[in-house]
């Protein structure tokens, strides 16, 4: 417990809406979205400036409290909410909210790193720009969460993670000092770029409370594809051929097994096959681009037919207007919705090399069946970054608690031939609680090594979301 | 000087190219392409091996003696190489060029520090794809150096720096442990970004012995445009428009001064000015893309034509084949070959947003005119990415040791106009010996003070290129 000495110190460098207490509003900031974890705390901070944040800070640091730092609490792996001892202070950003800057020349713009991520969005295309990352939780997740946990998403084929699309930071330090890193630059090489130490960390070597963010122009054509193939295999060639016909113009380009489209189909009101007959494998594939009539849609159909005469492409059908595109999105971004419909599930979120995906699909199959003979395998995900969300549900006439006693191994198994492939066992959710002991074992000591030697520099007292990553 | 029984261990582990001890065979490793420093060194080794690397970096942390990694040693701040003092040993990893592996449909190459910069672009173009990294000293640069400091170009408005080329290290630790970081994956968030820590740190954290390169499809057409714009701030303008009508295929975005094409033409033969006037400000753009036919020559047109009529633009020649091209490029890149002809000057490589570099060039020209009210600029750069060369002349009635004794404080005051304007002292060519004092200068205690606790942390004997960056 902590003394209400501290506390009442706390309460000092806050107005009233910055202080809550009350167990009942305290609740939603307590809440874990994959309910793995019990999170306990006697007080949720919500400060209004980079100032109070600092003060905080240093209040907590000078009596060794563990802050925890939470943005819009929609991470899936534990790591925004504090542990179940009660000692840890809840420190929300949510009222960090203000678009600081919007430099439409430079092509950035400064925002707090409590903007919902869909608000960043909606700004930026206001000025006629885009800020490129989208994800499922766009409309609840804040910036300073995706920052501090490198969001991925739908669109990095093209725009990269989202320590791509950071420019600068402002960072309060686990003393309670700031750091302002918050330059609009493109090209700076003056001493360690301590950025992308900061971006991916997940709070745990400094609580991130603002940043520039790069703009791009925004698309005024898109063409989206849903395509059979082959196989894996021929998905990654089919790529290829994509990315030299179509050139950046790819953006999206998503893998999904027929057994995704039939969960969608069969759960999902007003969905459809897109396609006349039943294939293993298919595509959605997006491009656009924000030249007018630069022949995108020529481009692609022409990259259609070489994948067509390559034996690669199976069928295929190209959206001719935004209703039937957003049909085809519909499917794509209803998979994780049908299967919670459909119950019990274990899944995966790992990359492996572009190269190596298929063989990660077939010999992924392989131990499932092993070990559930029956599970019914739904992978997706993002094929243009080697990022498989490697997903199965519980066979029905399985009993949950049987289901749940493989689970464990079955997961080190998938991890194994992960590693064995050169890839990782968390590619776009990260670390948090969920994934600590995997990181000791999938990853050398050296590595280790030098994150402890980090940690322990940058944040000697361990205050900085302690149990989270290290 | 460093004990001979010391320098007997490290010829213990290698072979007779290992070992250079010979004054006349050490010179061209300890030669300074500026002149500003003197380096002195009992031995300079070669490993052919990671494993000998290591060895080497035993022995010498086990005994306190400082270590200067180097690669092409074609930098300009000093460095890669050692001291004056005789007491560090230089290690080149110019044996270790071997392309380790290359990964066609995961559109990345593996390879070791020592590869010359044009002999990895060369490995790509044979696959068909294309390592975009791009620069004066490709011939003779190697990629351990562009990535040790993080290496620009004239590509890194549509590929970025080579921090963002970068998908994985081999990086030898201060300690002589080797931390295999080789992964290729374009998504891992298995804890702290330690990749991007030794990018750009210039061997002060680490020796880096191999990386995975990112690769792109490999432009089939390009364009080139030599245009006239009526301002800095027109050109700001005129970007958005080309980035707008062009989207990604705007490769490069180049600025140069009027006076620059006067010293070219007038130095550099077979040059000719490729307007019919004279006019004041210019660019030099490059659009290029893998697809074949979607209308890059129409949409470059179409923009100068927009940025005609905004009156952004008052001339400009469109390449049709690939010698006028070439030819426009030669303009470009002879500038600082012509000054060199020209004789003494002073050079600044700094960046700004780019919504700032009108700005800058209004105010820098201002504080020039006060030191030196005959001093002929010449400004160029890499106006899309907000980095200028702001060059100068010396008066030629002017004494060299007059114009050298300005140099300092003129130098202070643009870097004082950069740091306003939340712009960097250093662009592109990193710190080395020459700019750690402006660090100091130029950059916060607070921010000073997480590179010093990284590097003490990472290397606590300072062993790694002591005396470079911090």
């Amino acid at each position: 417990m902590i003394k209400e000495q501290i506390l009442c110190s706390i309460r000092g460098c806050l107005d009233e809406k910055g202080v809550v207490e009350d167990a009942i509003a305290m609740a939603p900031y307590l809440s874990d979205r994959r309910g793995d974890f019990s999170a306990v705390t006697q007080m949720v901070v919500r400060p209004s400036s980079t100032h109070e944040v600092s003060n905080i800070v240093k209040i907590c640091a000078a009596v060794d409290v563990g802050i925890v730092p939470q943005s819009g609490n929609t991470g899936l792996v534990g790591g925004s909410i504090p542990d179940g001892s009660g000692n840890q202070i809840l420190l929300s950003l949510d009222r960090m909210n203000r678009v600081r800057d919007m430099d439409v020349l430079n092509q950035t713009m400064t925002v707090d790193a409590g903007c919902i991520l869909a608000d960043v969005q909606a700004a930026a295309d206001e000025t006629g720009l885009l800020f490129p990352l989208s994800l499922a939780a766009e409309g609840s997740c804040r910036i300073g969460g995706n920052i501090g946990t490198n969001a991925g998403g739908t669109q990095v084929l093209r725009y990269g993670n989202t320590r791509d699309l950071v420019l600068g930071l402002e960072v309060v330090l686990p003393n309670g000092e700031v750091w302002d890193g918050l330059r609009r630059l493109r090209k700076d090489n003056t001493g360690y770029n301590l950025k992308q130490l900061f971006v991916g960390s997940e709070g745990t070597l400094g609580i991130i409370t603002a940043a520039v963010l790069k703009l791009y122009p925004k698309p005024r054509q898109a063409v989206t594809v849903f395509a059979a193939v082959v196989s894996p295999l021929a998905a990654n060639e089919f790529l290829s051929c994509c990315r030299q016909e179509c050139g950046d113009t790819v953006t999206t380009f998503e893998y999904m097994h027929r057994h995704c489209l039939d969960i969608v189909l069969d759960k999902i009101p007003g969905t459809r096959d897109p396609l006349g007959a039943r294939y293993e494998h298919y595509l959605l594939i997006q491009v656009d681009s924000p030249q007018n009539g630069n022949g995108l849609r020529e481009s692609l159909e022409f990259a259609l037919e070489k994948g067509f005469e390559a034996g690669q492409v199976e069928d295929a059908v190209v959206s001719t207007n935004i209703e039937q595109s957003r049909e085809l999105w519909r499917i794509r971004e209803s998979i994780p919705e049908a299967a919670k419909i459909n119950g019990s599930g274990i899944r995966h979120d790992v990359s492996v090399p572009v190269s190596e995906v298929a063989t990660f699909l077939r010999e992924g199959q392989r131990i499932v069946r092993h070990y559930l003979p029956n599970a019914y395998l739904i992978p997706f995900g993002h094929y243009g970054d080697g990022n498989i969300h490697y997903n199965m549900l519980k066979p029905p006439e399985m009993e949950i608690q049987d289901f749940r006693a493989l689970e464990h191994e079955l997961r080190q198994d998938i991890y194994h031939l992960v590693t064995k492939l050169g890839g990782s066992f968390s590619a776009e959710h990260g670390i948090g609680q969920l994934k600590r002991q995997d990181l000791v074992r999938f990853r050398s000591d050296v590595e280790l090594g030098i994150m402890h030697q980090i940690k322990a520099a940058l944040d000697p007292k361990n205050i900085m979301n302690p149990g989270k990553v290290l």
